[in-house]
This record gives C-alpha cells, structure tokens and sequence, in this order.
C-alpha cells in the first residue's frame, strides 16, 4: 500500500476536482443522487446490518463502553432515519447560486453576491457511522466535496455506507470523489488532513472534546467546531413563576446528555425563595442532584455546595449548579464568562430586561421564554445540521446547508474601467 | 518594565473587557467618538507630524526602502484622508443589532439572526500608520474592541495617533480599552497575540506577504487574510472588441501594485489575432512588459516566453503574462488553478457564457465587462475596508463593516418546552 500522507493528498485531490466539477451540477441531479442512496440505503439494509455487526463485535472484544457501543449500533430505526434525512434534504432549496443585496452604483456597476460552496469539507468523527450520510448528504446538497475519516471503530460500516453513495453519484452523472471515504483510521491519516490547507477548505469535527481540541489545536485548515454547551436558564426578577418552572425543569431534565441542556440556572435574589423549592423537588424527583452556591443553599440546605470549578462544567448528566444572583447584569457577567457561548436563555415578563439579555449575552444562540433544548437545526427549521457551532465567525449555533456555503461578490459591467 | 507575554495578555484582557462594556454603547455615541478623533487629529496635526518625522528619521537611518518610506510618510493629504474616514464611518449605519430571517416556526417560536460584533480583533500590521485610524475606526463602529500591534518602524507615529484616540473615547464615556496599542514591537508581543484565542477573537494581518504567511502558519487564532492578488481578465469569444481592450489595458495599467491589478489575459483562441496586436501596441506605449504562451508568440514574436512560473505570480508590476486558451472551460480551469480567489473578469456578449464563468470560477470578486481594479471595498459601496479576503469562510472579497460582524440566533418564546 502506498503511504499514508500520499493516499491521503490523493484522495484530497480528488475531492477538490470534484468539487470543480460539480460547478455545473444542477439541483434536479444533486436530489436524484440524494433519494437514489435513500434508496439504495433501504434495498441494502441487510449488507449494511452485517458490516455493522462485524464492527460490533470488534468493539465488543475491544472493550469499547456501552455508550459507545450503542452510538455504533445501526438499528433498523437509525438506518431509516438516515434515509428519510437524504429524503429530507432532497427536499430542501438549493442554495447554491442565490443572488441578493445587488446594489447599482453611480458608474452603472450593479454589484451584489452569489451564494456558493466553500469546497471541499472535511469531516473527522467518531462512532457513529449514520453521520457518514448525514455529512455526504448535507456536502452534497451545498454543492461542496467532502473527504470523510470516521473512526476505526465504524469502518465497516462506514465503507457500506460509503459503496452505496457512489453507486448513487455514479448512477446520477456526478463524480464519484465528491464524496471520499478515507479507507485508512490512522491518527496520521487525520494529520494529513488537518496539514492540507491547500486542498481541503474546512475542516467539522464531531465527536468528544479530546477529539475537538486535538484537532482545534493541529488544525492548519479552518475548523468549524463544538465545543463545549454549558448552557444556562436565567430567572429573571420579572419571571413568570409557571414558565421558569416550566422551562427550567425541561432545559435540565428532557436529555441530559446533549449539548443544548442546561448545566447552571441562575435565579434573580428577589424570586429565589418562591421558585427555588418546588422546582428543586420537581428536579429531586427526577433524581437530578443540585450544586448551590451561599445563597441558593440558604434556601434549600440540603444540597450540595457548588465549588467555583461547577461554573465551568458542562455535566452530560443528571447535575445542575445552581446561582442566586443580585441582577441581570451580574448573571449576564457569569453567563459570559463560564458560558460556552452555546446557548442561553431568560426567562422574563420585562421587554427591556428581555432586550438587553438578547443583546449583551455572547453567546451562539439567545432566547426569551424558550427551553435551551430548542437550540438545533431541525427545530430551528434548518432541514438538517451538520452540527452546532460554538465558534464566532463564519457560522454560529446549528450548521444547516447555508452555513457550509459563503458568499462571493459578482459584478455586472458594460465595459467599465477605473480612473 | 514586565514581561511581554503577560503584557500582551493583560492588554487583551482589557480588550475583551472592554468589549463587553460596548455592548451597551448606543450608535450615537460611537459615531460621536469618531467624529471627534477626526477633530483632535486635526487639532494635534503637528504633533503627528513630529512624531513621524522621528519615525521617518530612524527609518531612514537604518536604510529602509524608499516604498517603505513613502507608506510611512504622514503627509497633509495621508492625514485629512483619516478624518475623512472617521467622518465617513460616523455617517454608515450601525449594523450591530440588526435582526432579521425571522420565521414563526409551528410551536410559535420567533426564531431569527441579529447581527453582532465579533468580539476582540487583533491587527497586526506594517509600516503605515494610517491602518492605525482606520481598523479603530471600523472596529469601534462595529462594536468590537481591537488589539492593534503596529510595526516598530512607525511606533511613534502609532502612539501620537492612539493617544488621540484614547482621548475621544473617554470624552465620549467608552472604555479606552475597546482600542488598545500594543507599546511593544518585538516579534514575540505577535507571538503572544496569535496564541491567545481565549482573548482574541479574530486576527486580520496587514502587510506583505511574509508576514501574512508567518501569521496564518503560527495562529491558534481564526485569521481573516489577503494573500495574493493573481487576477485574471478573460477575452471570451464573444468579446466587444472595444470592451476587451478598454478593461485589459486599464485592469492592468491602471496601477500596478494593487492587489486587484490583473496578472494574467486569457484570450480565447478566435480572437487572439484580432485583439492582441491592437492591446500590445497599448501596453508598449506604456512600458508593460508582456510574457506569453507559445500561440501568443505566434501573433506578438518580438515578446518574452511566458514560464510555467509566470502563471503563479503576483508581478505586482509593468509586467502582464498572456495565454491564449481554446475554450471557456480552459479559462475557468487556468483560473481555478493559478488564480489567487481574488479577482476575475471575463469579457462577453454572450449571456451563456457570463452566466457559465460567474457560477463556476472560485474567486471572491467574479466579474462580467468591468475592470478587476474595481475590486475594493469603496468601489463596491462598503463605505470603508479593512482589507480584501481571500479565505474563503466567513467573509471574502473586500471586508467592510458587515465583515467584523457575525449573526447569533435569536429565540423569542412564550414558555414552550421541548417534548
């Protein structure tokens, strides 16, 4: 086998042709190559069942935990899941080559923007192989190429999945590159990638944290990344009581293991005796432990003491650090700073509380009366999302097919030239 | 005095601050701080003059180039040209807090964008101390806070300029912080800034080439950057004779060391001998030096041959490569390889064939009949620019205000919890 840096270049490159050549795909064949690996996904299950089985059992006598082990699994719900998201995003608008913002200026120059793909993309992973489909689906629609390394874990899988894609791109006319599987889960094959600035543009991270700052830190590619999601709910003076018992419990309570549940409430000084108690035995019910700080634990003695490490904690687990604080100001200040610039929301009944919290809290996405567990693509409306944003420039919060595009200028002359 | 890396970051700090304490300034007061630097630069033209003629005096002395002296040079026209920037800041609208894409999705969520600065921008940059007026100008406006790190050979041009703009900002009861000098020129004062992506949110270089390259290899941090300007005008087939040679000569001639200058012609094949002796004899009278390909040499044989070389350079002079290609499709090809993403233009009557190279060449300006030298930020109607990207995620092309924004998502609620 040639080596690792070369075959990863190569497949780079091909990417990137591809990507060119896809300049010219029209929407019609981007959909029929989508609901044709629907398609393909559903008359094959079996194949696809059997290559999951194989790294199941692998990872089974590796060891592998059984949260992994059931992030790995291909159950006959994920693999129609996957389809109807291909069927999902066939049935999203193209945005490839909208125009806007045209402006015509004095010298008759109309000059405006097109939207187009960023080109080729990136994607390292982990564990689950239906994101191998959900990545090809959303680069493809986008009119982006992608290169994908999921982890060693899931290659067969991913290598089924991987098939049956391009014999869909090959069925509908488009190059088969466009979508690149890479055959080898070395570390260095990662490495390559994160080198190749010249041939891929953007590099999507999805998987634990360790994962995430690996590649943030080597990374000479751009990187579009989740980090962390310590989300916050804030009760504000002017709360209703009913929302904030609402709206708290489900920001902890409906998953706690994703990235848009709340890990630290902060409760206005002046509603902290009336809300506090039964919110902490609605949560005590569900067995979810509080961590309080001087003031929330005067009110409800019997938890535990948050220490300042709690502030910056992101749980994935039944656990809520718990802030009275003075003012809206001093919770904007916390939320700031041991935020992840995830998501966080107030609950209030005041407009102008409302509008400075909107505007003043950092933070990927913000929110008045609304459970942070809103926060994702798909009840954003977006179709489908590649992931969710905690970075600040290109795209924050969910990634839908608009954030892995940007926006070229086009100019319309008739023959101008500068003095 | 102590150490730098802790002066750095304590700067930045303050930075990120100071940041956070805008968020509340209204659009009034910050155009009220710009129009007043404008005036104290004014009031203080002397002392400026001073300070850089003690610049100028040092440069000369350790040699440095005459185009390096002249960027330095604060003349009486560099100067009035700053306060009319500032005033032409103060006059743009302030795109923080726009909101808009609002959707009314089924569970009566308001889900839509508002518009945000991005947080800390660091500039690093050279020679020019103008660049020193203009970032704060456009920084401020857009409600970010900025770390700017001149170059030691226009220190006290640089600190004469901030002290001023120290000045405005607390008549006008703004953190000083939010436009913040780094008083120390050493390489690794850079070094600190390029790691500190807790403080800093984005860095935008402005120099040549080495130093931009030096940045984007070492920075932890996102950078927004200008690489080269290899910008190509394509002669089509179906050219207006008269259109070709007006934008060919001025795209080339109309200043040389621009980065939207063109570098290289394209002239398709059926009207190279038609349109080549007419442009050549133009370039001659001017002194450019022409550099072809084998069939440009059977029209014009008293020129240079053109080396695979020449089709990657940025002559940023009285030099112009010419290549005679067979087709659109090669044109696009020759661009997408040895363009830069800056700049294209091609020159048609055919609506096909301008619709065919706007969609499918990957540069940040793509143009149909006009000169390439129209790239920039006041030709496009930004008002101002920071610079002109050639990245391809988040901003490219010229950046203007919008540029050092990005768009949060805004979550307006009634109560609703998610199931």
């Amino acid at each position: 086998m040639q080596n690792i840096h070369d075959y990863v270049r190569q497949t780079a490159a091909a990417a990137k042709q591809a990507f060119y050549d896809m300049g010219a795909a029209a929407t019609a064949q981007k959909n029929a190559a989508l609901l044709r690996m629907a398609e393909l996904i559903k008359q094959n299950s079996s194949a696809i069942a059997a290559a999951n089985a194989q790294d199941m059992e692998q990872a089974a006598a590796k060891g592998l935990e059984p949260a992994l082990l059931d992030r790995l699994k291909l159950t006959e719900s994920v693999v129609e899941n996957m389809c109807e998201g291909l069927r999902q995003v066939a049935a999203l608008p193209d945005p490839v080559g909208e125009m806007d913002e045209f402006r015509l200026r004095p010298n008759g120059l109309q000059i405006g923007k097109m939207r187009v793909p960023l080109g080729v993309i990136g994607m390292i992973y982990e564990s689950r192989p239906n994101v191998t489909i959900d990545a090809a689906a959303l680069c493809l629609k986008s009119g982006n190429a992608c290169v994908l390394r999921g982890g060693s874990e899931a290659f067969h899988s991913n290598m089924a999945i991987a098939g049956l894609i391009t014999q869909a791109l090959r069925e509908n006319s488009l190059p088969a590159a466009a979508v690149s599987l890479i055959e080898n889960t070395s570390r260095e094959s990662v490495g390559v990638m994160l080198q190749s600035a010249d041939l891929i543009d953007v590099i999507i991270p999805r998987g634990g944290k360790s994962l995430v700052e690996r590649i943030s830190a080597e990374a000479r590619v751009p990187v579009i990344k989740h980090l962390d999601g310590i989300c916050h709910v804030y009760i504000d003076r002017a709360a209703d009581a009913q929302k904030a018992l609402d709206i708290a419990f489900n920001a902890k309570t409906s998953r706690y293991g994703t990235c848009n549940t709340m890990e630290t409430l902060l409760v206005h000084e002046s509603r902290a005796a009336e809300i506090l108690p039964p919110l902490a035995a609605k949560y005590a019910a569900k067995g979810v432990e509080l961590r309080g700080c001087a003031r929330t634990r005067a009110i409800l003695p019997d938890i535990q003491t948050a220490s300042s490490k709690d502030w910056d904690t992101e749980y994935l687990a039944p656990i809520l650090a718990v802030k009275v604080v003075e003012s809206l100001s001093e919770a904007i200040v916390h939320i700031n700073t041991h935020g992840s610039g995830h998501t966080d929301s107030i609950v209030t009944e005041s407009y102008t509380d409302a509008q400075t919290f909107l505007r003043t809290v950092d933070s990927a996405s913000v929110m008045v009366n609304a459970s942070t567990r809103f926060a994702d693509g798909f009840e954003y409306g977006l179709g489908a999302e590649i992931g969710i944003s905690t970075d600040k420039i290109h795209v924050r919060g969910p990634v839908g097919l608009h954030g892995l595009t940007s926006q070229k200028w086009v100019v319309l002359g008739n023959g101008q030239t500068r003095e």
